[in-house]
């Protein structure tokens, strides 16, 4: 069973508005089974969308429409597509009812113009719109199926959920299972190349992905049931996480604040931030985490070295000696904020975002980076290589994504809480790859 | 001129990621008066690529590819485009030199596996990738065009900007110019019925958008050159200034912190943030902003009331009756990074980012925000209405645009920096309404 996704609105050809239909229904079609094999976007054009379906009828065996159900003169998906299966349009009383109904709750009188969203191709199967007026529905052609949405998402994911999704369940042939397996500090590449002999694999797939200086592999298998998928994905994600153990942190986590917040909630530790560079980033993702409040209480942003002396008690010294932009610095900036804060540890950041270089000449992306739990502290130099003129966001990034890494070590190598009892004040060990030089 | 865009890549057909290139170069491609009839979303999968450039050199001028340039065994888009149009891949030196330099810059060397992506199709110009290794380029064939770009947003773009616009230049018939009027504190439909009539114009165009809570018009003009487009868009841009005077903060910004940062470091202000529920967020906006240093040093992260009370003074009797989130919880917290900061002025936020209600069953999207200045005290409520499971990004951006409005308001109506003298400390009006009842 494949399926090809049509969406329609010169709005999208001009870039106007983000396809967000686009990922929506490629994924819940996967979830389902079925395989989408092309997607394409046409203007509001009646000629080049029968061309578009035409093509899609003779190459998949479903077509999915969003957008173009909508009152206007524009509005033409409905026309272009009953007249390609070869359906008249005829009056369907009880969405034109509902449709009054939907204007009356609103307490407005329904526009002569909607009264078209009720003519619908003979035969067809109609789908309610929950959050708006047009209905969509499914229709037959050849043994092939022809659906037709809303464009707006509100309007399309509710009735693809409450009206498609039980339809499309007859054509999904087994399910389709997939895990992300998350690591930190190794290129995509070379992540790629220690498990280079499984990417070739046929079910599961392993794919590797990049994004924000992090590498992911996504592991997918297709089978009959969800348990069968389980099992064709359990060895090979075994072997995955034997290869990448030391740079694995987290199998379907959604990202490096979640892998940390969860591990310092499960450890009961509380983190503070003193942040030069990120300025407040890293304090925003912990709390991008529901529930965060839990470990994270205290957040510094230091922007300027009268700060870093007032609030952390960075040393004068140091910032003139060694800039505000250095190792101890950063340990310094980390002492303040555990002290200030009265939290379990303490991280900091210091560094060049760019665009441009330092006084001393240092090109952007270069980031100093210290933990510490008051007994111990463990430094972390960056160099992201990122030096152009719009380099500033993601170095930002990376040095945040950094921070929450080494919180992450650090939790991950605590001991574990034990049972009943107050947790360890023991020092852990981060790997020695940690210390610079 | 017409162009098509063909996306590569499988995890865009299994909803993996959100197609942001789609609109980034539709978008872009439409400024530059060329115009895309046709979008596609292909797999990595070269029969159905083969098919997909065929179809799209058949009948568009322009083909433009996104994806596919990795160096991975199923990064094909290079090949098959080479292929189908009848070229062969030939070793581009200077790509590879480029490609040593960047992994060397980054101190790793460069894996074997990414030698490939220096193979460019013969004769075709190349375009050098500034953010990543694989280069792009544009190869002719029968009159047409096509250009391959990297899938990555960061190299796609920077790539498309720097050395595909300046290509495509030459196809390009008139100039699309476009400004956009950027509001706050108004919703997209009061906005747009307030220039209703405008809404109908044909050349300029006047577009209503909105995204997080902002509301913003686009006035698009299209012309043989540049003056001819400023010509068309002029009355029609005063128009809508007078009309939106009250809730304009800036024509061609791209937002309230570049809008913010801007007039402070105008009127030689400096400024303090004190965040709970943003926890960072403003800061992080803020220092977005290359040269914020100038008008940021200090903030405070205050995510718990331990730390509202000791690092800013909140006072206890305060939180236990009134709890954290109320208006004077934020007029202490204001004051207390205004003291620890040394700042001319501070902000606070604290609310209910949500999910869920509060102790006092009070719903998420509710927060007390204030500004001090040490003489006065604005405090704003702000209710944002959005409740739902996953409203808690929506709302913390809310929170945190809502401060730097405040800032924006706030610098805008201090008075102007004397010519050669120190700022006036003049305590300045802002709108009545800010306060709350």
């Amino acid at each position: 069973m494949t399926a090809e996704l049509i969406f329609v609105g010169t709005e999208l050809l001009l870039g106007d508005i983000l396809n967000t239909n686009a990922q929506y229904l490629s994924r819940r079609l996967s979830a389902l089974g079925i395989s989408v094999l092309h997607q394409c976007v046409i203007g509001d054009n009646p000629e080049r969308l029968e061309e578009a379906l035409k093509t899609a009828l003779s190459r998949s065996d479903l077509v999915l429409t969003t957008g173009g159900l909508g009152p206007t003169k524009d509005d033409l998906t409905k026309e272009t597509a009953a007249a390609v299966c070869k359906k008249r349009l005829v009056r369907h009383e009880e969405s034109l009812d509902a449709m009054r109904a939907y204007f009356s709750d609103k307490g407005v009188a329904m526009p002569k113009s909607n009264e078209k969203q009720a003519d619908l191709p003979e035969g067809a199967l109609v789908f309610p719109n929950s959050n708006g007026t047009a209905p969509g529905c499914a229709m037959e052609t050849d043994g092939k199926w022809v659906l037709l949405l809303p464009g707006p998402p509100r309007e399309m994911k509710a009735m693809f959920e409450l009206a498609a999704v039980p339809f499309l369940r007859r054509f999904s042939d087994g399910v389709i299972v997939s895990h992300s397996v998350r690591t930190f500090g190794i290129g995509e590449s070379a992540m790629a190349e220690r498990v280079s002999d499984l990417l070739d694999l046929k079910n599961p797939t392993v794919a590797p992905y990049a994004k924000n200086g992090e590498a992911l592999l996504r592991v997918t298998a297709k089978a009959e049931n969800e348990a069968a998928a389980e099992a064709l994905i359990a060895p090979v994600l075994h072997e995955i996480k034997d290869r990448l153990c030391d740079v694995i942190y987290g199998v379907d986590v959604s990202s490096l604040e979640e892998a940390a917040v969860a591990l310092l909630k499960e450890k009961a530790l509380t983190v503070a931030t003193a942040e030069s560079a990120t300025a407040g980033l890293i304090a925003k993702r912990l709390t991008d985490i529901p529930g965060a409040s839990d470990v994270f209480h205290c957040g510094i942003v230091s922007y300027s070295n009268e700060i870093k002396m007032r609030l952390l008690g960075v040393a004068r010294e140091t910032l003139q000696t060694q800039t505000a932009v250095c190792a101890d610095t950063a340990e310094q900036m980390a002492f303040g904020a555990l002290r200030q804060s009265g939290a379990d540890l303490a991280v900091s950041v210091t560094g060049l975002a760019g665009p441009g270089k330092d006084e001393l000449g240092r090109d952007a992306g270069l980031a100093f980076l210290a933990l510490t739990d008051g007994v111990s502290v463990w430094t972390r130099k960056v160099q992201t290589g990122h030096t152009e003129d719009d380099c500033r966001d993601y170095n930002r990034t990376v040095f945040a994504s950094n921070a929450l890494h080494l919180i992450y070590q650090y939790a991950a190598a605590f001991p574990e809480k034990p049972a009943g009892g107050e947790p360890l004040k023991t020092p852990v060990s981060l790997c020695p790859k940690e210390r610079i030089e």
